[in-house]
């Protein structure tokens, strides 16, 4: 088997992952004199900032997932191949993969970023990720279970651990996962289940940092801890988890948490292939120049998540969001057209567009680079950012229509268990 | 660990599945003097005559599957346990499942059909059926990962055999899977996948009997033929499938086919449960009277597919078919009614409103009671039944949009490989 990919007499240029770096980039490289060749395991891209609305019954896949070959459709020149890279040689410029080798004259890793469980083995067991679709699903499917379970049960200690959820990291997807969490709880699950005491069921988001939302502002902080606890959710601050025992989540403080509902949102690091340790840091991202360049090298690039670019403004590598994974992949189909000609390239300057948060109906904490603001015109900004930012007019329409509806009914439609969740394997590998 | 559900006064009816006739009968017992117990496998209902398009990447699960806590939301004395029944002891009035026992004065068994391979275990083994979403989704899967495959091969004979698509069974499934993947052919994958060649993709219809749509007028049968052939399918009639030999379909005639993408609609059989072996028949549905009774029982009766009501008129029992489900399902709840008053019940007189199928864009067929047609008015018929009949508004909305968009843009946006399908399991077991 091989990637069945014609030669060229043009310049080919392999792109490894299809996420808002790898995509921004292969659009950008339209119609230029290169052969692109996109890889990624998934046959779509993911729009990873709603992801949690597909955990909490609120949109399906298909309003965040966007066909790769249909992102691509008209282009020429370009082969999409859904392969999984294992491995790169930069002497002889080949990419070992699940489905075998290529040549490229330029290579770019735009692989992202993956789940760090910081080494805690249990946790990675026993514990619901959140990076993927998949992933996604599973969690759906776990919470809805939990609940059909704690019906059975007699045993009130058993019932309250399956209708407790413990959200470990306090970053955006904690926080915006304990609000859909919440709302879920108020509108939907209080109704489906009118034999349970849903005073019992609690929420709480655990965060190592003395504040929610650490990069962003201490305003949108307090706000963001505000409207949570409005909506009923336990926020434990500078409380870092060290460890899960059965069913218990231990933490560096006296508090623990018997539950069956962990999810852990609290780190990820780069999501590198093999091949490139020379450049490889700590937080297992590939260093790269001001190019995008990986280090020691001249025709090999890392974009987004998975690059670290030190520099005086972000002396730890720039945040790993989708923002500058895109003008990463921008910025880098024109200097790649300069670096052939032998032009000087145009180092990176990330423009910071500001980031936002929503915590469930009506509140949000959006900043922007000239102010902040938060409540319900924020709310309003999140959600209209985030609808002309996903791919098609076709997945703006779902969301849209799905988001009004569930808005104006209180309603999450899609609370089905489609694939019932097992714990045989670690969530976050399998698909 | 038990079904948990209080004692009641009231007489408790357990019905076993959500199908057409469970969901039919319980809503029907809305607000009468009952305790109702509803069980399914599921925890939402499927609207099983849209599932080829979930399989075609044209609708999501959500737009046919609708939570079964929701419908009966406003219902009270209404349980819903999601559980596998087992089997029954009618001496006890005792039901056996994976969540325990549960004891009922009136049980229904409404438990539905099952696909059946008639013994070919090799066949099913290797075939994709297509009566539950996750099978449908398992479809969608293989059929867009046998198109990245066929990218990868040189070998031509490989690569026929994974655009190969041989569909067993003439019915209404078949006959509208056929036209679904003629569609997706011309207008989706040939644009997805401009390097392969698509002369060389194959659709066959294979059916035993001598026409398609065999339960339909032959007018029907011979529109649809034309229809289909029209969009490119190869229909065999008068063909048995006999055996699957590695990737080698073998009939009954001297044609064989060479096929990654086996689909099976041949067939089905009740899916009765165990403990009531004295009234199966011969196609493992439960022999019922006039008024659905279970043969030799007073408190146990079967509805829809699962149950086998022989009379004048239908001498092999009614055909497997949501109609029926749901007109048996609404009499028997008037009739437990008189059941428990000592008043006669109502027989059961099957209200033949008609069946339809349709292929591709702009073609049905429709048989109403007073006459027949064909052509792009019965397609507009054909959409206009199946919106009324999705269950919720919002569904009906999601799936008009659907459509909508598909039509207008020829496209099938969810061509998404969300988990792959593997062949470790049958696809009928794997969920």
């Amino acid at each position: 088997m091989g990637m069945n990919i014609p030669d060229a007499s043009l310049p080919r240029i392999v792109i490894i992952g299809g996420g808002f770096g790898g995509i921004s980039l292969a659009r950008s490289l339209k119609g230029k004199p290169y052969q692109v060749v996109l890889l990624d395991k998934h046959n779509y891209h993911t729009f990873q900032p709603l992801l949690y609305q597909v955990a909490t019954a609120g949109l399906e896949p298909d309003a965040i997932a966007f066909p790769i070959r249909k992102i691509f459709k008209r282009h020429s020149n370009f082969f999409f191949r859904m392969a999984d890279v294992d491995s790169v040689n930069t002497a002889t410029n080949t990419l070992y993969t699940n489905i075998g080798e290529v040549k490229y004259d330029y290579l770019i890793v735009a692989t992202g970023s993956k789940t760090n469980f910081f080494g805690l083995s249990a946790m990675e067991e026993q514990s619901m990720a959140m990076k993927t679709i998949p992933e996604a699903l599973n969690l759906r499917s776990l919470i809805l279970q939990n609940f059909e379970k704690a019906l059975l049960t007699d045993d009130l200690v058993r019932r309250h651990s399956l209708m407790n959820f413990v959200i470990i990291g306090g970053g955006p997807t904690g926080v915006e996962l304990a609000g859909a969490i919440a709302e879920l709880q108020k509108h939907v699950l209080a109704k489906d289940y009118p034999d349970l005491d849903f005073a019992k069921m609690q929420i709480h988001l655990v965060e190592a940092a003395p504040r929610l939302l650490a990069s962003m502002d201490p305003v949108s902080s307090a706000k963001s801890m505000k409207y949570l606890e409005e909506l009923g959710v336990h926020i434990w601050l500078e409380t870092a988890v060290k460890d899960v025992v059965g069913k218990k989540v231990l933490t560096n403080k006296e508090v623990t948490f018997e539950t069956d509902n962990i999810i852990w949102t609290a780190g990820v690091v780069g999501a590198a292939i093999n091949g490139v340790e020379h450049a490889l840091t700590r937080p297992n991202r590939i260093e790269v120049n001001e190019y995008n360049q990986v280090k020691d090298l001249t025709n090999v690039f890392a974009i987004g998540d998975v690059a670290q670019m030190n520099s005086t403004n972000y002396p730890k590598g720039h945040p790993m969001l989708a923002q500058v994974a895109m003008q990463q992949g921008k910025l880098l189909s024109s200097n790649l057209l300069k670096l052939i000609k032998g032009e000087p390239m145009k180092p990176f300057s990330y423009n910071d567009l500001g980031s936002m948060a929503t915590i469930g109906r009506n509140r949000a904490v959006v900043e922007l680079p000239s102010f902040k603001f938060q409540g319900l015109f924020a709310w309003y900004v999140w959600m209209f950012i985030h609808l002309i930012s996903l791919i098609g007019f076709k997945n703006k329409v779902v969301v849209f229509i799905n988001w009004l509806w569930n808005y104006v009914n209180y309603d999450r439609g899609i609370r089905l268990i489609i694939r019932p969740f097992s714990r045989q394997e670690p969530s976050h590998n399998k698909e």
